[in-house]
């Protein structure tokens, strides 16, 4: 294994593409000396964007693409059909051993079908779920399905929670972090069907710390740092993090709006509650990685900055240098 | 059909019964002259805290029973066992046609139980949801089903957008409520396998106002007025808006106390903001109803105040003026 970690990058998903990505590509490369990257990406516009840097040029190679995958199109016929855009082109690198990890803030859906069919699966792997870290009162917690797969199955969920605790100790460092059920009670018997055939496996499991269920008023609290739940729950969690923040956030200044004793305070407190939201509402890990595939594929929000794309490059080396692909791996011979 | 509306209380539901509750009841009274009340529970105790009040006696009865149901008991058996607890009767008084509608704090559990087993069914409904109220950017929107029946067949969710939709127009006043379905993506065939078949039935439906799929991140931005669900995902973005809530206030909170700057404006700011946040986070029906039932049944929080009993009252008042429930019957009359 060389000392290199080789991360593909979509230069053209998301919105600030392909600006910020390339920024954040160059600003990596300062970051850890064993970093390379591979932009792909229509050539003309990386190198354009390129040459505002002042770079190693050993570091990064500029793979050219003619094709992108718009936000809109139907994930599965863009993967088949586009086989020049940038994310099949970084993904198959992966796939050919080219790159260790992709990252890229294109379209969720193309990602995620991309990542389940051109890099694959680990064998013995039934499904790769999305995990990204959702901000708590105590840091941060990993949700794990977050929307990749619907419908999911028992055996699923019991992976996830082994594969959630593998990334929350060793990417993020949490010691023997707990796992928790998303559940509507705290007792045992509660649950639909999907979590009552879970529980049982997850609370035989030695390989991870189950606590039990959590219910979701806990989950901002911080009460358990992997959080395991199907997709479709999961997206529901993950996106009303989002729309409520954005909401509470729209209240609050409507109630310092109120009264000119207000108006003055809010002067007063603007600059302190900004850097406080802020605080909460990031990670230092950028996008959400898709586990359990050949390679680390990490899907960052579509309106990344290059800070996001830098962090999420830096979660690539996190990623490899702890082996994370090999410890899944042993976890999933045992169940064999 | 009598003027009067005859409304069972379980005084001895929740973590300030009987005090709040009898009080409640109380002042309901003076909200409108067709409310009449039954205050179920242990007879010495509700009468020591009628005895601090000045209100019409023919319109309040106190009917004694000897049985709690504790909030940690299993649901199931505390309804069969506890012939003689407050809930019970109470529930029993609707069922024998001796009040219109019931009101508790007490268990969530065991009034969902009771609601479904002892109150009972109207002829054709399936299940009967729990459908509160949540706050959004533009008012309210009816989360339903938000607890109820775990493991939901399209069949139950197609009633649910239909009784959602009445509750909606006749008891909160929104004229023609916009109907829509949570989703993982707003396109038409995303979606775990409940939803993809709940989808068609919907948007074939004439009875409603169907405007598709909704995103959990558009949900507090009101985007819809009836937002229809199964009870497992209902729960969490329920306990979600919950928890959620806390954690922003707490952060904001955190936040005004990082300098003397903002400790200052955080002094200024104080009323208006904790004003802002409480006319959010309340609505003016206390508590969330169990549709489809053979009368009405609602839920309040287990730390009720006597305004939120009042409310709750107040609300199956205008759920037997507007003829709910016939409204109920005949809709469901046109499916057969």
């Amino acid at each position: 294994m060389s000392e290199k970690v080789i991360v593909a990058v979509d230069a053209m998903g998301g919105d600030n593409a392909p600006q910020e990505i390339v920024k954040g590509a160059v600003e990596s490369l300062q970051k850890n000396s064993k970093i390379y990257i591979k932009l792909v990406g229509k050539e003309a516009s990386v190198q354009a964007e390129l040459a505002k840097y002042d770079y190693d040029r050993e570091r990064i190679e500029v793979i050219n693409t003619s094709e992108i995958i718009e936000t809109g199109e139907p994930p599965v016929e863009a993967i088949r059909k586009k086989k020049d855009s940038s994310l099949v082109v970084a993904m198959r690198l992966v796939k050919e051993g080219k790159a260790d990890a992709v990252v890229s803030a294109g379209s969720s859906g193309a990602i995620l079908v991309g990542g389940q069919t051109i890099v694959g699966r680990i064998k013995g792997i039934e499904r790769a779920p999305l995990a990204p870290l959702i901000p708590t009162a105590k840091g941060q917690s990993l949700l794990i399905d977050a929307g990749a797969n619907m419908d999911a199955k028992a055996s699923y969920l019991f992976q996830f929670a082994k594969m959630g605790s593998i990334y929350m100790e060793n990417v993020v460092g949490i010691k023997n972090p707990k796992v928790a059920i998303v559940n509507v009670g705290a007792e045992e018997e509660k649950g639909n069907a999907l979590v009552k055939e879970t529980y049982p496996l997850l609370k035989a499991c030695k390989d991870i710390h189950f606590i039990g269920s959590i219910e979701a008023r806990d989950i901002p609290k911080g009460d358990a740092d992997v959080i395991v739940c199907d997709a479709f729950v999961g997206n529901a969690i993950l996106k009303l993090y989002e729309g409520l923040g954005e909401v509470f956030l729209a209240k609050v200044k409507e109630g310092l709006m109120t009264s000119l004793r207000s108006k003055i305070g809010a002067l007063l407190i603007k600059p302190a509650l900004k850097q406080t939201m802020k605080s909460f509402m990031s990670n230092e890990y950028g996008g959400a990685p898709l586990l359990g595939l050949n390679g680390l594929v990490v899907k960052t929000h579509g309106n990344s900055k290059s800070g996001d794309i830098c962090k999420s490059i830096g979660q690539c080396l996190a990623f490899r240098e702890q082996k994370i692909n090999d410890k899944i791996k042993e976890k999933i011979k045992n169940e064999a």
